[in-house]
């Protein structure tokens, strides 16, 4: 392994020159103007993993190509990882906040050491390159990977990935012979401790009107007597928690997993600065559910949160009318266990079951997506954690995110794949904003820990 | 008195023809190119009033000019009644929906008899006509009023009444000589009952915005852990009322007079068919306060009604924040004994009172207008009951009403005078509506029962 790690090492400077020359190309993908540096940043990354010993090719969508790489020579023993990364890069606009050219990159000194700057230099170009040259490492000692690896590399992962599903369903042949995925496109918990991402909530989204009388009414003439809409709305989602912030919607933690003691502790010990988090943001006090840690609050616990609220008048000044309608927006976060479509009907059950005399609730159930949970006993888990942890001298961190990452959902759903999401980025990595980084400590580390990881994999990693 | 009511009827056709020339009059107050129609028509009452031995003159206002008539012939032990009526009209828009020139009256046949269609023939000129019609039946047959009459015709009530305050302030010395305000300016309960309008509705205006995070949060990120002002605005709302309707703002009932038993079961008496007053409108059951009946519910209870409501996202689709601020407008219907000034100190406390850790309300207070309740031992009360039940044959119903009367309150505030409110016209008469009608009947036995009122005011109405 030593020699492993020596060979990274030795290598940063041009491991540096091949993510810069990445780096140049601007492959936005929510600009059509730019869709052939996109298709150009494809051929660049095939050229570059047919040199280093892959077979790549690119794979037709509708879209943006895919690129689909492979690596089998560790033998039908050894593993079979399915690394999934994106080519694409998100707008730079606006341009005038950037300090330099987003596509012409810059090693600049920061506070923390040095830093690379461009749009990409971490989601996820850096990152990807970061796992190529691990790779490059592998091969250069050894002649081949530890592991059997196929490699997925999608170009629309900024524009919302509207082609993987096509994707994944032709390449399934190819991609399903994984025994999992591994992607490299989230964050370190802080410069000093790596993490490994454990569960992501998912969502369901329902909007629900309230209809009252069959239109709008004088409130003098029928104030007092005609059922108001809005108050029935109110008087509905004012019961949709308790005073301690538990949803009362009927059955709705029903299957899930509750968080175990030892993860509360360990994430306890992870020292989240909450007046931090939420005096960023005019914040001070959680105002979850009373009984669970501020972490679990946000990453494994299910949310019911209203996101838009309308009715009536909205005008200046006022009007006396009592509304026909009134309606809601609401976005549940789920938690692995939940089905997004049983909730949209427990919501729906819950608002009927409350609606009084000439109320009628009308619902447009949207967005559906489970939420997931790796199972904290998979073996690849284990060894991922502990090869970043040597890496890094520190236990690696098992955390959640609140939000959804679609490819994952994309990958169980129609691969039946689980995914280790570990990378090296940091929370002010300015990822989707000016002048995006990826600090010069982190994407050596990074490469460091991908090459201990790859060969932590290949000894215990295989589900 | 049978003289009296004998001249109203032989006078009527040409009582109709006075009432056809006012009519022919455009005195659209809303649009600045009917002003001078407007200046017209008061002149042409001026004129009118002056024939009749009334001393007339215009009072000029920042607007449109202020009628002003005395006849105190009856001397001073005579009450002194100060009759107000408008000589404006609405617009006719949509002019396309009326079936004959609204500023050309017509004597139609209608379902009821004989109608006066036109802009105006209720609302007011056809009103104000038929009081002068009765005055002018008094003089024909006595030489004089029975009582004090001094007479306010305003020109911008269809307008919201811009120069009134000025007006009254002018007049002063002249007004508030009065013993009472009388008004005929609205509806009988139905075809065959007189009605007075003994109380109605005031209002406080109220604007609440709840402020949470300092910007929109990412609800995947933040969700569970944020407080959501949404869900802190519903959560207060929908402790407005408590499961009987009732409103549950401390001290929000203190101060009023409870419906008396006699009055709810006069008003029981009344027939009002709550199941096609809320079937007009899509609804079917009461709303309000599960111990009043419906008419109390409507005439004579406060409200808190929420009038609009918006917060965080409202477009297609969803979105997945935490918005910043939600905002609700309210309108309180106030009865007599209540301060909206005070409901609105009382509402800002309530709202406080259950603010979460946080969460900050900002409260813009708007209109602010007591309810107003007629003495019922009111004299002169007493004595218009009497005269109209009279001339239909059946009691007077004492009715309310759930709207403000905006000038009933000027005359209260301003000049501290009482209003006696009782009109001869009918719910179906669209007013401010396309087809504009009084019925014949009602013209006329309104005018009989003007007379009787006059002089029954003399006999005993003086307070």
């Amino acid at each position: 392994m030593q020699k492993i790690l020596d060979t990274v090492d030795a290598q940063l400077e041009t491991s540096l020159k091949r993510l810069f020359a990445l780096l140049r190309i601007p492959s936005i993908s929510a600009q059509p103007a730019h869709h052939p540096d996109c298709r150009r940043a494809a051929l660049w990354l095939a050229d570059l993993l047919t040199d280093m010993g892959f077979t790549a090719r690119l794979s037709e969508t509708a879209g943006l190509p895919g690129l689909i790489a492979t690596h089998h020579a560790a033998g039908p023993d050894a593993p079979h990882v399915l690394f999934y990364g994106h080519y694409d890069v998100q707008p730079v606009d606006p341009r005038s906040l950037w300090h330099s050219d987003p596509f012409d990159p810059q090693l600049t000194e920061g506070p923390n050491g040095r830093r690379i700057v461009a749009r990409g230099a971490v989601d996820d170009k850096g990152q990807v390159i970061s796992f190529l040259e691990a790779c490059r490492a592998h091969l250069a000692v050894n002649g081949k990977l530890p592991v059997r690896l196929t490699m997925l590399l999608e170009g629309e992962e900024e524009n919302g990935s509207p082609s993987l599903p096509e994707l994944l369903t032709n390449e399934r042949a190819t991609l399903e012979a994984a025994d999992f995925v591994y992607i490299a496109d989230t964050n370190m918990w802080d410069a000093a401790t790596p993490a490994i991402t454990a569960s992501l909530r998912g969502l369901a989204a329902m909007e629900v009107r309230i209809h009252g009388p069959n239109r709008d009414l004088h409130s003098g003439f029928f104030g007092g007597l005609a059922l108001n809409p809005i108050q029935v709305l109110v008087n509905i989602l004012g019961q949709l928690k308790d005073a301690r912030g538990r949803v009362q919607i009927p059955e709705f933690y029903d299957g899930i997993v509750e968080v175990s003691p030892e993860q509360e502790q360990a994430w306890a010990q992870l020292g989240f600065d909450t007046a931090g988090f939420l005096g960023g943001v005019g914040l001070a006090t959680p105002a979850g559910e009373a009984d669970k840690i501020p972490l679990a609050q946000i990453w494994a616990r299910p949310t019911a949160e209203i996101n838009g609220i309308y009715g009536g008048y909205q005008g200046d000044g006022s009007k006396t009318i009592i509304p026909a309608h009134a309606t809601a927006k609401l976005t549940f976060r789920l938690v692995a266990g939940q089905d997004p479509d049983k909730i949209h009907e427990k919501f729906a059950a819950f608002v009927t079951s409350h609606l009084p005399p000439d109320a009628r609730a009308e619902f447009f159930p949207g967005a559906a997506a489970p939420g997931y949970g790796l199972n904290p006993n998979a073996p690849f888990l284990r060894a991922a954690q502990k090869a970043l942890a040597e890496e890094f001298g520190k236990p690696t961190a098992l955390i959640g995110c609140g939000a959804s990452i679609p490819v994952v959902e994309a990958f169980k759903t129609l691969l039946g794949l689980d995914t280790l999401l570990a990378g090296f980025g940091l929370d002010d990595d300015c990822a989707h904003s000016p002048n995006e980084k990826f600090d010069l400590a982190c994407f050596h580390r990074g490469t460091r820990a991908h090459a201990r990881l790859l060969a932590a994999l290949a000894a215990g990693g295989s589900t």
